[in-house]
């Protein structure tokens, strides 16, 4: 299915006045007609120092953007803050973005998320763009409109809904990926597999290598199957009062690692990668999928050179206490995603409270 | 129309999935049944100290609610601000509010603004009850959703629309207001006359005394009235796209006199009693309504008590300068809300730059 030679291919969010395109290809940050929309916009462009060497130049140029219309953030999961967001009003006030003005955010997770969420909040919102540059910001976080900053008692607790106008997923930026980022936006690509397709965990299981080596088809085919399953997911559920909460596979037990570690050991998509193993030996506990299953998928997470296992001295009671401070937990009660069957994961609080804890045993070291 | 004997009226902002009733009259703070669907949640309620001394008991009684669900700000404009976002962030999750849980705001406009907001942003948005206990906010500021925080740059110059579950507007909490508080509320009121409804406009003339003296019947139409013309403005527009921004009479002078005395010396009442004796000027400077009906207008709200002149000392060139930061701006235009009649306002850029220049040397003092 998928060819290397394929030109650019463009995927819709349907979302009533608010639907958006997203562009997947390559080179596409220099493609003036994509950025036309935007060239007619006074605009503010936020990016990372790794990002800003290697795709700022082209951008800028494609925008006719001045310095002072930059703003260059540190690397790193810390930068997803709201000492940032505050320091980025203040230069917008500053530089007097006007409301007709559009913010574009250059770069992966971090960059996404925190210039998106500078943008629902801006003068009660402003438009913006997203452009990734990370497999992880590819397949997942540029699309769908979650925007927000970290604090120190959890992941993405202080955030808002607020769809971008537009995602140009340049995959020519993968070129220039760490390799551990690069893994780390496979974890999330297993994951669609996981939750609602298997036919695309078969596809990945086949195409490992592929997507190691960064093979274009094979890149340019996961990004796009990714981006649709989001897309429809999206569509049928901007808010997360339904099916949306699907896509957090994994998630409770990866924000739980990535809060004991203080975001910066850990990248997202590690956490995620080890998250997924939870989840589908709590899954395989609860007699909803095969022990054979689970260790497919563990397999998968494990042959990508993902993290299967939590960190060295993380305990079944860290888990428990940073699980509780989840933001899919209601009236009290912990909500998991688990998977039915492979390809077919649900939200759940109907779960024996046992197989978790024996999960969370056979995963971690014992407290003394 | 009015009638003192009216038990507690209910309106309806109309906005599909999103719609909520607006309560008032008397006695509703500790009205059980109004509070009943707010019980069943894990709530935090703020409010500020000079509203805490007089209605939080009442409240935290009705809903049972425990000290450390209650937190008590400072009064005053400076406490709109992200300093105390932040804080508000940290203490809910330091609480661990769950998602489903609520917000309640008791108080004014600043309380009800720095609430929903942070409604708006915990956890990617919350539910919130507004509880407003000013005139100001009773007719305008809890109604429609829009919230957020001042800038030293601008007021209101961060935030987001987020619609509260439920507003309860309880008219006896008026009758410890302070005088200018009350005043400042007649602002917002005049405000609804000049902008739409020429008959309400010679009722508040005709009642200004009762107003003044909280006749119960004048104070109950009035709140409802204004009530009226806002939820029926919102439910057209809910984000200021078009005819919402009618509700911004007065505010492009009234936000350039505010961050000119940095919030803190007038209040927003008060700065936009001058504000609409300054559009309505500059709209009879236009020849768009007669010099004897923006006369008329002056003196309505100068009969109130309401300041009729900016703060001695601000140039027509400060308002130039903090006109500029305003959201109406749209591609570097400025754009007012002027009335086309007595009754009937609109939103424009196309007014002749001279007679905005004449309004500001009227009402101001020259520069050296």
């Amino acid at each position: 299915m998928p060819n290397a030679s394929d030109p650019m291919q463009t995927l819709t969010v349907t979302l009533g006045p608010r639907s958006y395109p997203i562009h997947i290809g390559g080179g596409l940050l220099s493609n003036e007609t994509l950025w036309a929309a935007a060239r007619e916009r006074p605009l503010r462009l936020i990016t990372d120092a790794h990002v800003a060497a290697h795709y700022l130049q082209p951008v800028a140029t494609a925008l006719q953007l001045p310095n002072t219309s930059i703003r260059i953030l540190p690397p790193g999961e810390p930068t997803k803050s709201l000492a940032n967001v505050e320091a980025i009003m203040d230069w917008l006030l500053e530089t007097r973005l006007p409301r007709d003005g559009w913010l574009v955010a250059l770069g992966g997770g971090v960059i996404g998320d925190l210039v998106g969420f500078c943008a629902s909040i801006y003068q009660r919102g402003v438009d913006f763009v997203q452009v990734p540059t990370t497999l992880l910001a590819q397949v997942d976080s540029s699309v769908g409109g979650k925007t927000g900053v970290n604090h120190a008692r959890g992941k993405n607790m202080i955030g808002a809904f607020h769809q971008p106008r537009l995602v140009l997923a340049d995959t020519d930026t993968l070129k220039t990926l760490p390799r551990r980022e690069l893994l780390a936006g496979i974890a999330e690509v297993i994951k669609y597999g996981m939750l609602g397709d298997a036919a695309f965990l078969d596809w990945i299981e086949q195409h490992l290598d592929g997507l190691l080596e960064l093979r274009d088809a094979d890149i340019a085919y996961a990004v796009r199957r990714s981006c649709e399953m989001k897309a429809d997911i999206v569509a049928r559920d901007e808010r997360e009062s339904s099916v949306r909460a699907l896509l957090n596979l994994g998630h409770t037990f990866a924000h739980a690692i990535e809060t004991y570690t203080g975001y910066t050991q850990w990248l997202h998509g590690e956490a995620v990668g080890t998250g997924l193993c939870m989840a589908a030996d709590l899954s395989a506990r609860l007699g909803w999928i095969g022990r054979d299953e689970a260790d497919r998928c563990i397999a998968l997470v494990g042959r990508s050179g993902l993290p299967t296992r939590p960190p060295q001295g993380m305990t079944g009671d860290d888990f428990g206490r940073l699980m509780a401070l989840d933001k899919k937990v209601a009236s009290g009660q912990l909500r998991l995603v688990l998977m039915r069957a492979v390809g077919d994961a649900v939200l759940t609080a109907d779960f024996d409270p046992d197989a978790l804890r024996q999960t969370l045993a056979a995963f971690t070291t014992a407290a003394d």
